[in-house]
């Protein structure tokens, strides 16, 4: 059960509205990397953590962390639009300054939501339950908590450089120390997870034995160029090495003869094999 | 530019056919995790590189691998479908074997695809654009590869239980293989990326010095019990410390006065500052 | 700011396993009217509240709470997944009740979560931002919240008709309850905002006398049959009359000649103004 | 079965083109709250209605009207679009107003639809069946159909201030009109279920004795201040009680141990109960 | 503007209830090419279209024709549905045929409609705009059409060969003959803008002189084996000839260096050109 | 299997950067008749083609080459964003040509991207794996490719006129080219298909006899306005008539009673036949 105090985690408020901003603001609360994706992938992850103990008390702090940064985020939002144009479009193009911002804004920002926040990206597509995982294996969930504090620090970053208003830098400058925190975190639990004995470095931690062994080391070059040969993967590291010259393994592909009731195109092959059709 | 060979890059041909897991197949092809994703984000990424050399030269290698997984796995669907029922239900379901194996196939690989596999995931929803990522920061692009390569071998693994068909198993040993050296290879890139001064160990490499410095260390303990605080990340992993007590840094949460023009449901706060609403 | 307990809000295990009622207890999580729906909606609608005071906390509370009932579904989910068959498939369709389980499970629920829920519906489709609304018109708002919770509580309503295990209906007694409760609350706060003066009974409060005023009391006769008219619509009820024989008050729908440059097919019109094409 | 008449039920015509309004028109057509979304929403409704009738020819009556609102919609976009720039946007950037105009348009409108309206919002993200409902259930239904036609007059309003041109606000004003209408007649048809003992006024009339009776009166204070208190929901409208310091029903929420063959991380708790992983 | 009438534009009931086959129909619903896809595409190419006459007035009566075909399909989904089982799973389960028809049913028919259609496909994904297209050029929108319509008989028949229900069978003969008349109808179509001389019999017929002659007349042989070259395009037809051996016109494909504040991964070519790191 | 050069099939660089025209082209590259599009429809199309020969090999040649299609089109993307603004917007919109600039970008490309092409349209939307079709049937396949290529070639139309820049118009003169081939390939192909016996001129070459022969040929007369019956379609064309005044062949549709566990709203008719509620 989840509680809610009225102060935000953080707060900075921007010194001007800037609804072109505002718009861009949508990637860091309803992109794939954004904050309503590490809320739900912690959260689920959390509810779906098959060992009570650090690990899921680790996820669960995080998530509850992560609800209040897109409150964060949506309350900037708002402060942004204030006193955006919501008024005759064909008057405010004539003014160039007020017409370029119109053309950056998000409309549903006005016309939906009545000057906030949306649950949706810097391009309004909305936010989609298949941007999170939550497999149970906390090796797999971990290395993808770490990637997606790294593309959310990154975009955090770019957006750092888009606007010059202090306090929207101000409350970036918390949003990117965060994202370091928790970026370390995840590679501080994938250590503890070796260290505990419950996962081995790749994931998952089964089948080793079983997997394909003459298969299981070496790249296959397949685009051409040499410089794919001159990394580490090429030279022992972590076992692997480099397969210059690689050949198919198998047979043509072939699809089985269709179920007449299917429909499919179709005729049997000559005899002899070879394809006979109005050649 | 491609080039395309028939011969698979490995092959196996099922014993018999079982349409209930030309189904769940599926999921390595079309879902979040699937062969698609990892194809399409290997080939963004590479002409996304802004570097020449080994890093863009090991993604193109690896995305021109997997367009033959994807392959691969489409041929052995059509194969798993060979003679799956395609007619009358309302007969079929009265024989019980028969019944459940429609109740558990996927009714648009016959409708849609004639007996074929569909791009889309093991519950029919469609592959989408937004699985992938192609950031351009090389660092941020293969911790996400290393973590989509261990939740695709995690899902293989998981699907290498879930049959017991010999040509079946030998494939999934050879996708088990690749997703080993694929988890392998983006881990000794990353390693590489070190080693070349390119980038250090959290994305970006960048304003650590801007960012918020009392913010950057401190995992905050927001769900309650001890346990959260048992992890390396509190006994300075990664430079972390654990933060018992938490409180929040910023005021209310307020959203400005809504635009007339927009229509938000608004009263003037009474004087003194207190709600007064029919209290 | 957010904080969690682990302790549920309310909680009842089940008896036993079920892993095809586990599949359609996802609507309640991710559909359109599950419990992810009402959570960000009414935190959006928090959000982005322009008038400080009870309105506000009410969403605020009633938000933080639907939290914790993804929370409740979650966990019933997991423990109605123990022990569901993840293994060879083909065998086990040869028992016509496992088959049936199979058949009617959420294939990845296995492969994807390891055997828990997922942010999605019964169908599979992931949950989705355009399923809430948060318009800043606590009027037009509320409305949607009453109408979210008669769907939620209607479609949990008919999954308590679909089990007879003890424990998962003690805990659909609760959410009932619940959404009885929320149902009740919104039609309550609709009532307030009209005794506060805020809004009126139609929203927006706004633009009644620029309104074509000869067009906002008719209920249009477009569907065959006497029988429209025999509501109250028809006597008077909020003003309202039937309109049995309308007639369309426009001209023809045209679409402008194209622009060459777009290459929309056509031809001008011969002279005298009728189509004279091959005819 | 349905036929047409060429016949607009309103038309107005624009005074002149302006494509950036053309995008923004885009939301009541394909927005979740669009005219698309009443058509579908009220034809499945009728289709799936129950009971033959008034309310069925209301809902009917209405949905064939709805079809021909797309159909206005949409022709004003085409006229909207007239004229609009579908040539060189280098050149026009350097013409301010030019360019804030190509930045504020629908590229697709020009793009795919070669000017004209397209089956999606005002960002262009595609009209989507999830966003209607017909559950069976008239309460239900109507209630979410009072909510959409809240939301669709409450966009129409917004939209009308965005604009001065006398044709597109002409058309608007009949638009607000029949939003009024379809409100006013779905709160009566309420009534009408009601009065006829189909329905009480919460959905669905059922399970009112079998749901948890100590929980569906409290409103549970989650959210801090004391504001939540002051609602007539506090004091006993709709038999409602606010619950100011509520407590967890509930245990830990945990989920089972893992299937070994799916691969969830776990570790047995130690002897004791306590969790002792490298502590 | 439109009107409806009850009736149904042809009508056959199913002897008996078939909820596994009512899931089934959902694709002839709300699948890419089900009814609800030419509806809506027939209805957007009709407003759209940029020229009055026998185009557009075809246009229309098919597009009303369809919206009766969703009709029809809806109430036999519905029909179908009579006494499916909507109640215990865990004992119905225990019941060979009962467990098979639950595992083949669609959840939501139950849980979301109450027994009825849904706006989605029988896979219970949700129908979506962007399945259709309305471009203003006909020439390109009725080869679409005459598309649309032979995927939709197609998937017309497989479902035909998937039941024995006369009823069912009866309505399917019907549509069979419906996706007849509309291929024949397109395919007629095109010949008339042929013989009216508005398009060719390539789209647009625009740019022909512009385009790059050396390159638009080749089929480019990228996939190995001979078979590609035995076809009509290898010996003249549509003036087209196949280039056995074509290599790459272009040089290595190369992304800019990029803006330091976006922070792609990046370090200066050495001297020289050729790549150093670490070799 | 496929193999990778990193020489593109034909490159044409920008003379200058255009971010705003950058967005435009991501229509080609993931916009629903984009160069993804008829990548994956043609490699499903070949994975699922159930006949080897000539037929096959085509359409894997073809798949191959819009691989290399998509490549060019992420280049140059990458190019022509080059020096794209990525700095503060504040000061940006002060200058009306940055400021429509602005506006006019796609922000993704740089938030997420980092200056590169992403899988989407123009307006943002994610490539989704419902845009493409893999029937089994070669006829109805081929005309959904000669229909994708048509829309193809139109949108590429388009976008030619929108640019003066001569390195993009140079690409996009060959790929308006590779359209014109591509649609006289998939015609011939059809031809192909006549010629050999394979398929007739509608698809699927099944059930003729079977559908029902009253209705096979008559176009329905619903929309108003006599120029429907002027085409071809109305004067023997494909052996069609037009019927002027077509009457629905169907009683009332209608639902049947609800299952009393779904709780439909119903009342009993009243006896006699006619509804009774409070008329």
């Amino acid at each position: 059960m989840f509680r809610h105090t009225k102060l935000l985690q953080f707060e900075a408020k921007p010194e001007r509205p800037d609804p072109v901003y505002a718009r861009k603001l949508q990637e860091l609360i309803g992109g794939a990397y954004g904050e309503m994706t590490v809320t739900m992938q912690y959260l689920f992850q959390g509810w779906n953590c098959r060992m009570e103990g650090k690990y899921k008390d680790l996820i669960m702090d995080t998530a509850t962390e992560e609800i209040g940064h897109v409150e964060m985020l949506a309350t900037m939002v708002a402060r942004l639009l204030e006193g955006a144009p919501s008024t005759v479009t064909a008057e405010a193009v004539k003014d160039p300054v007020m017409a370029a911002v119109i053309g950056g804004m998000d409309p549903q920002q006005a016309i939906v939501a009545g000057g906030g926040a949306m649950p949706q990206n810097s391009q309004g597509v909305p936010w989609i339950g298949s941007y999170i995982v939550a497999s149970g294996n906390l090796l797999a969930d971990f290395r993808a908590n770490a990637a997606a504090e790294a593309q959310g620090r990154l975009q955090t970053a770019r957006l750092y450089n888009m606007t010059d208003d202090p306090g929207v830098k101000e409350m970036l400058r918390f949003n990117l120390a965060r994202d370091t925190v928790h970026q370390k975190q995840w590679l501080a639990a994938i250590e503890d997870l070796k260290a505990d004995g419950l996962e081995s470095s790749l994931a998952p931690t089964a089948l080793f034995d079983e997997e394909n062994q003459d298969h299981n080391n070496t790249v296959w070059h397949l685009s051409d160029g040499p410089d794919g040969s001159k990394g580490g993967w090429s030279f022992g590291a972590e076992g692997l090495e480099y397969l210059m010259k690689p050949e198919p393994l198998g047979g043509p592909g072939t699809a089985p003869k269709p179920d007449p009731a299917l429909y499919g195109t179709y005729a049997p092959p000559p005899v002899g094999g070879a394809t006979a059709l109005r050649e």
